[in-house]
């Protein structure tokens, strides 16, 4: 499986798309937006940059993938009027994997420019798309101001090698051999420092980079925290299995390129590569229902239970993420039945457990 | 009719997509072959930049979509061995209407990196997609080095305003009244002034642009040059009016937005508009059957009667670029018919008549 032709979310705007299913990623963004402000706030103050470069990194294509840009000239813009400045000139690069769909971005590129003129009266925005790994070079030297990804990074480059023996796991799990976490960690070190190391050359001096990882609190790689969605899918997949329905090679021989580091693995991997100075590093958490964090803005209050059919949503929401990969694997026949049971498994472990993903926030600043 | 909206060529890679159908695209970018190398050439050697900008604007996708810009970095990676220079970078800049098909583009794009690479062992190569229309700001300013442009500026922004009287026809043809003919050249005197307007903000001073219309060799806008390709298209709407299929007032009301210029209506612009220098205005022809002209390349002789099923290709041809908009006029129904019947006018003509497309082409330098 070449990650690069697989991962990609569902295209398109149907049922099963990201485009309809990405309330999470949503959530996330609102809340890591006070680091974004405070870093392109300090950018601009310190540079006050004629033309401001931002690039996207794992953009994707549904609502979200304008969010942050629009939230980011809207911060320079008041900038501008407070301090008397003339609007700079925006570039936008939004990059992901050449698999992702594009079209549809494209085609909402004018509305969104004349929405932004109208309303913020700001610079010209240029836009463009940037197909690529980000684990390679993808934009020319120094020509970055501002590079964000949002939940992007926990992606490795590839299924690490070396897992074979991971039975009965899509991912890591407790049940996982301790040499199938070091695989994992050894591939998400490679990928990590070397997604570090382009950055650096294509971001100016100053330069600030703000990246949120679908991560872990706690150091223990195979705990809850990052593994319990995909365990919840391996059950699935695994029932299937027992039924008669996938053959057990098949998911053995299935991984999850992902890996959800801890705040002090993204940490370590920044000192080791020594371009960036660290400003902020944070851990915050989502519900795996975003509706129900939604909620619980709302009414102040938190609730085990799950707003609407938290199970139907979740497995919606993974399965906007993964049914390419689940496709290109298992073939088109099975994945009614996966995610119909997956969403039983997850109602049920909802309705009797709190399930957050945790988001680990990094915020840098390139070295001069 | 929007023309952004429905001005695209059919995407995919299916038997009427403009992907498989676009071989007198390619045959005029070979026949303008050594106008850009003559141009980037001259730009190279004096600027000697350090890093490239090159844009294609109306990039479309297809084979066509990334031939240029292998050749014009072909051309520069031989000048640096032959001056032994260092490489430059390379800002690769692919731009199209918002409906184009980007996706398409995109997959494609890694392995053409990988054969730059390994063929010629060059620079490095940043590729972007841009969307937007070209008759507005595309890129920021100052941006670029080297436009490259062919068979899309024939195409206007909107279908002019006044030709509502232009029965029986879709295009300009021997019928059209004056006021009809007016309304088009009006139009793109607004059109072309305005591309050359917003070009000279975004070249940098001493850039080059190489720009290839369809259009015609003589003076009259309503000779058959430009427009006959079109009356035969209107022959097979007019034959279904006359048989029932399609109302009158449909015909009517549907209008190509294109102009097919000479070659002194395109340098009056450039003069008039005055940020450019024109270093070259030439007109070439390539037969309606693409294929002809290869086959007369081989045999060193020109023939009549078409090579292969010349009506099928130009006919195909034609449906890969007018599809989009006769779908959005008329409606999905009749398209096989319409086809059907252009083919077989199209095959009656060409067995009689020498058919061509006649190229204006001009280079023109960003003066200082």
């Amino acid at each position: 499986m070449e990650v690069a032709q697989v991962l990609c979310m569902n295209g398109g705007v149907g049922d099963a798309s990201y485009a309809n299913n990405s309330l999470v990623q949503q959530k996330v963004i609102c809340l890591t937006k006070p680091i974004r402000e405070e870093a392109i706030t300090s950018l601009y103050c310190s540079k006050l940059p004629k033309s401001l470069a931002i690039a996207d990194l794992g953009c994707s294509s549904g609502p979200n993938t304008l969010f942050v840009v629009s939230e980011l000239i809207e911060t320079v813009e008041k900038l501008c009027r407070q301090l008397n400045h003339k609007s700079p000139e925006y570039k936008v690069f939004l990059n992901d994997l050449p698999g992702n769909d594009f079209n549809n971005i494209f085609k909402s590129i004018d509305s969104f420019k004349d929405k932004l003129q109208n309303e913020l009266e700001g610079g010209p925005c240029y836009f463009s798309g940037v197909p690529g790994s980000f684990y390679g070079r993808v934009f020319p030297s120094r020509s970055l101001h501002f590079v964000h990804s949002s939940y992007s990074l926990q992606w490795l480059s590839k299924v690490p090698e070396g897992v074979d023996n991971n039975k009965e796991n899509i991912y890591l799990g407790r049940t996982s051999p301790s040499s199938v976490v070091r695989a994992y960690y050894d591939q998400f070190q490679r990928d990590f420092s070397l997604f570090l190391k382009c950055r650096a050359e294509e971001l100016v001096e100053g330069g600030r980079m703000a990246l949120t990882f679908l991560g872990r609190r706690n150091e223990d790689p195979c705990s809850k925290d990052g593994c319990y969605i995909w365990e919840l899918m391996a059950s699935a997949l695994n029932d299937m299995v027992s039924q008669g329905m996938i053959k057990e090679e098949q998911v053995d021989s299935f991984n999850i390129p992902q890996y959800t580091p801890s705040p002090s693995e993204v940490k370590l991997e920044v000192l080791k590569e020594g371009s960036f100075s660290i400003n902020r590093l944070e851990v915050s958490a989502v519900n795996w229902n975003a509706l129900d964090d939604w909620n619980a803005l709302e009414f102040e209050s938190e609730r085990f239970e799950s707003v609407g059919d938290g199970g139907y949503n979740v497995a919606q929401c993974m399965r906007a993420v993964a049914e390419p990969m689940l496709v290109s694997h298992f073939g088109e026949d099975i994945i009614e039945e996966v995610f119909s049971r997956y969403q039983q498994i997850l109602a049920d472990r909802m309705a009797k457990e709190k399930t957050k993903f945790f988001n680990v926030t990094i915020l840098l600043t390139r070295k001069t």
